[in-house]
């Protein structure tokens, strides 16, 4: 039997997630993305393709590198306007019973006391089915938002993300312990004082002293997620992450990138996702033919107000054919990496564009159905994913195709689930119980 | 014609929220509150009432003032565990498609940048549903749990209160000026830079240099709530709500209280809803019969353990029939006016049991469904209130009542609409457009 293969679909709540310029497609809805009924219908969907999650990015603050200026990042629609991913939940939530929701927060700008909060809420409502994406943001542009000059520096996030992580940990697995919550009417004790602790912390960014404000949760931590490709990010997500996301690339590459990171975060399971961007046809020339069409709405200039934002580099200060230095500028280490594996340290602003143009992150994967199959298990196998993260292209017809065409096409070659396994989230992705277990550290603020 | 009479329902995420102990009623699904299909039910429920608006309470921080501890709250489940109410707002809204929701949240532990996006967001889900009930908060313990030693002093709140409004109101009014969105998919144009603007404020209390990260909803600022009492609380009102929460309370005293309002806000009109706890049976002595057994229920610790907190007064201080004098701590002022107007300056411990068991913040009107109908109509005809913000007793039987018997009723007297208005929460309430017009000051930041 091949490898299982899980999917993912990785989506905002905005018109330009990755693919820049593909709501321009005629028959593209994606600029509906404002309407309940979008939503409610994507996840409809995926559930019915048994996906295990539906990941929706987020970035606060704008993409203004290119130019020094935010309008081609306005003007192609790339990530702004965007909506709270947060609150889009709650309403999936209610049209499924089984698709797990992952969800980016920055956690630099995030009082963990309401952010546990939230997370608790989503944890209750979706019974169990919430992750979250840990990330620390890197856009100044978000910090001048939030009233500050510019971030942090990338490591000092990386201490303060540490902190943090111990601050909602404490709340969601230490405040209520075990028997807390009571329910008995005959007697009107709703919980007991008693198993009940205030969270008292004083650290070097983290001040709080509160019971958390949510009885425990199916989950109580959400699935963590985490997508750091720095050094210290590698470290952040060996210590917390269960699940990681990986841009995609070589198989070699991405192999070696999977082992070493289960080798850091040894002896706990990670399950590693890599970014796919899929284009198939009933035939090789019909995918190629609808990759043809679907460049032809691609943005050119959202992509590169995305790329110079999420490299640290300003694609506006170069010609076409130039040699492009990698900066020195904030940017996301994965994403930078990523770029230097497809086209080398020193690469063109023509180049960036040939090559990424349709599959920013990695180069779209193109073939009839059957093909697309065999190489994502492939893939799998040589790699050691375990499933694959799909961005959209022209939606929602990119999707309906995997549900349609590719899931029961994974399902002959036994590479695919036939149903959802039970319970919550964290069950279904490790078949193991619905709370951190040791020695992943939020476990260790758990009475036994 | 008689006056007309709207609908609100006051309801908060949690197992006790005014009325406590009511949870422990055999037939109450309170306890329920982490579940979706609770919040479904009651939305569909409203709805079919053609209620106008869903509103949902809030506090950061625990009631920890009776005994200086949070024992009683807790094991009473008064307002602690409780959600984020902000979170039950969509689902409830892809049921539904024309009842309002407003949710309480306190600006003071909320970064604009981010809160503006949350209620954009909303705004845009539901179509134009959203309502917000601006607090700042009165307990020290929420100021505790955001790292903080104490909460600033009322007023100062108050003045924090008013810079927040500018930056909000800026985020959602002025930065994506008329025409800003074109969604053009021929030119690949989404937005126009030209029409949008970065904000940019360097107050006292916010700092910010920011696009809004949403484009315009519906109603641009959600439909402005606030129940305010002291005579600062009364500006802020006059100046920011287009509706108000009055508690209960003797018809001469509303009647004065929404007098002042409508001229301190004056030429800008203001809905009024009044508190109101309802006990109806088919008759004079079902409804008392109903009211007696309901206050079986009552949980006398939960009630002292909120009222300790809300007016600010440690009760377990005191013996049963000692002189209390409305202290000089944290309150909520609207609660220590109703208090007063209800018992004068000096009551007991007793009396406020007696008087409030059932029926927190104005006594319970109990009677037949006829009888109820009519006096709800000569109150209103008394204070000039626009309708009622209904609190929940034994749930969902309070409100199904009130659905199936007391609206029909109203109707029946000409008193309550037979359908829906079209358009937006706000046009719903207003009969004007869906955005805030001049004088209101947020109309002001608007390019024209």
């Amino acid at each position: 039997m091949p490898r299982e293969i899980r999917l993912n679909t990785f989506d905002m709540a905005c018109v330009g997630h990755i693919q820049q310029g593909m709501w321009t497609h005629p028959r593209d809805t994606s600029a509906q993305y404002t309407q309940l009924s979008h939503w409610l219908d994507l996840a409809r969907l995926l559930e019915r393709g048994l996906f295990d999650g539906l990941f929706l990015a987020d970035v606060l603050g704008v993409y203004d590198v290119l130019d020094g200026s935010a309008d081609a990042a306005i003007r192609s629609g790339a990530q702004i306007p965007l909506l709270d991913p947060a609150m889009i939940v709650p309403a999936m939530a209610a049209v499924t019973t089984q698709l797990g929701f992952g969800i980016t927060a920055n956690l630099s700008y995030e009082a963990p006391y309401l952010f546990a909060r939230r997370m608790s809420t989503l944890d209750h409502l979706t019974q169990g089915r919430i992750g979250w994406n840990v990330v620390t943001g890197y856009l100044d542009s978000a910090a001048r938002a939030m009233g500050l000059e510019r971030q942090m520096r990338h490591d000092d996030r990386y201490d303060l993300a540490e902190e943090y992580m111990e601050v909602v940990y404490r709340l969601w697995e230490e405040s209520w312990g075990p028997g807390s919550v009571l329910r008995d009417r005959a007697s009107g004790r709703y919980a007991d004082p008693a198993a009940i602790r205030r969270i008292r912390h004083e650290g070097a960014q983290y001040r709080i002293d509160a019971y958390h404000l949510c009885e425990p949760s199916p989950q109580r931590t959400p699935v963590l997620y985490q997508a750091g490709a720095s050094a210290r990010g590698q470290r952040f997500a060996a210590r917390h992450a269960e699940c990681v996301f990986l841009n995609g690339g070589p198989a070699e590459d991405v192999a070696r990138a999977i082992a070493e990171l289960r080798a850091l975060a040894a002896p706990r399971e990670l399950r590693v996702f890599v970014g796919a961007t899929l284009v198939t046809g009933r035939s090789e020339a019909e995918a190629a033919e609808k990759l043809a069409e679907y460049r032809r709405h691609s943005s050119v200039e959202g992509a590169l107000a995305h790329a110079s934002a999420s490299l640290g580099i300003d694609f506006g200060r170069y010609a076409m054919d130039e040699p492009i230095e990698a900066g020195p500028g904030n940017a996301i280490q994965s994403n930078v990496a990523a770029m230097k594996r497809a086209t080398g340290p020193a690469f063109t602003k023509r180049g960036l564009i040939d090559q990424f143009i349709l599959g920013s992150r990695q180069k779209p994967m193109v073939g009839c159905v059957g093909g697309i199959a065999d190489r994502l298990i492939e893939y799998a196998e040589a790699t050691g994913a375990d499933g694959f993260n799909l961005s959209r292209t022209v939606f929602p017809e990119c999707l309906e195709e995997v549900v349609d065409e590719l899931v029961p096409a994974l399902q002959e070659r036994g590479a695919y689930k036939r149903a959802y396994a039970a319970g919550t989230y964290r069950e279904k992705l490790f078949g193991a119980g619905p709370l951190l277990a040791p020695p992943h550290p939020a476990a260790g603020f758990r009475a036994a």
